[in-house]
């Protein structure tokens, strides 16, 4: 891809599906065709938690394709008095367009977002091998990721 | 503390706040007084998303007071065929009620919350120090959490 795209990230629209959102995705973890039905009714879900939950995309202006995405949810707390944590989750940048800074324009964006909606702190789980390119955004380790699987 | 306590885990009512809650987060981390107006309005935004988000605490049937809590809520993402993830946060057991097996109890009944939603997983974020708990309540450890402060 040359240096003559704009690369500017947007919230997901219900057309994305059609750019290869779900490819995308798929490059990130397990992630079978999803029906148009399905996206609409998750799309709209998310859509109806307005702010709290915010995804967004790249789309890459030469192809019409959907080439990098993120998402960000505003988690409301008592603690730090009534205070609000951003959580980071879904990024990936499609494999042919690394390189070009996008996944740290996709963290800025999600960042920036985080912090707009009051947020005290934002946080992440990241593999060990991810963890140098969040240090350059700004994150730093903190705890440990636990997790139970019921599938 | 005697043996004959029922200790039964149930949802946060908006009377527990009079029953010394914000002083069990208090333990956890930064939390300031609470006006009952604040509480109010965070509860009711909190209960507005009904099982998505699930406050539960342990009640001292002896004391009265609220001696263990914790939160899980549920993230609705594309990826995982339009799946759903438990995401665990502030659990806290008071410092006098160590010993008996209470933050198991809230473990397991915001796991079971989130497998009941329908989620493919759960997971959390913890201190080292706090691993083995969480590996006897059935978690692995996956990846690190990274975090960015804003204030």
């Amino acid at each position: 891809m040359d240096a003559g795209h704009k690369f500017q990230v947007r919230k997901l629209e219900i057309l994305d599906k059609s750019k290869g959102f779900i490819e995308l995705l798929q490059q990130l973890t397990i992630c079978d065709s999803v029906s148009d039905k399905e996206f609409e009714e998750r799309f709209q879900e998310i859509n109806s938690f307005g702010d709290d939950h915010l995804i967004c995309v790249i789309e890459d202006d030469h192809s019409g394709k959907i080439i990098a995405t993120g998402s960000v949810f505003i988690e409301k707390k008592f603690l730090r008095n009534c205070g609000k944590v951003g959580h980071i989750e879904d990024v990936v940048v499609d494999s042919a367009a690394r390189g070009m800074q996008l996944g740290k324009k996709i963290i800025e964006f999600l960042t920036d977002h985080a912090h707009s909606m009051g947020c005290y702190k934002v946080i992440l789980d990241c593999s060990l091998e991810n963890k140098a390119f969040y240090e350059k955004c700004g994150y730093s380790q903190k705890e440990v990721q636990m997790v139970k699987y019921f599938v």
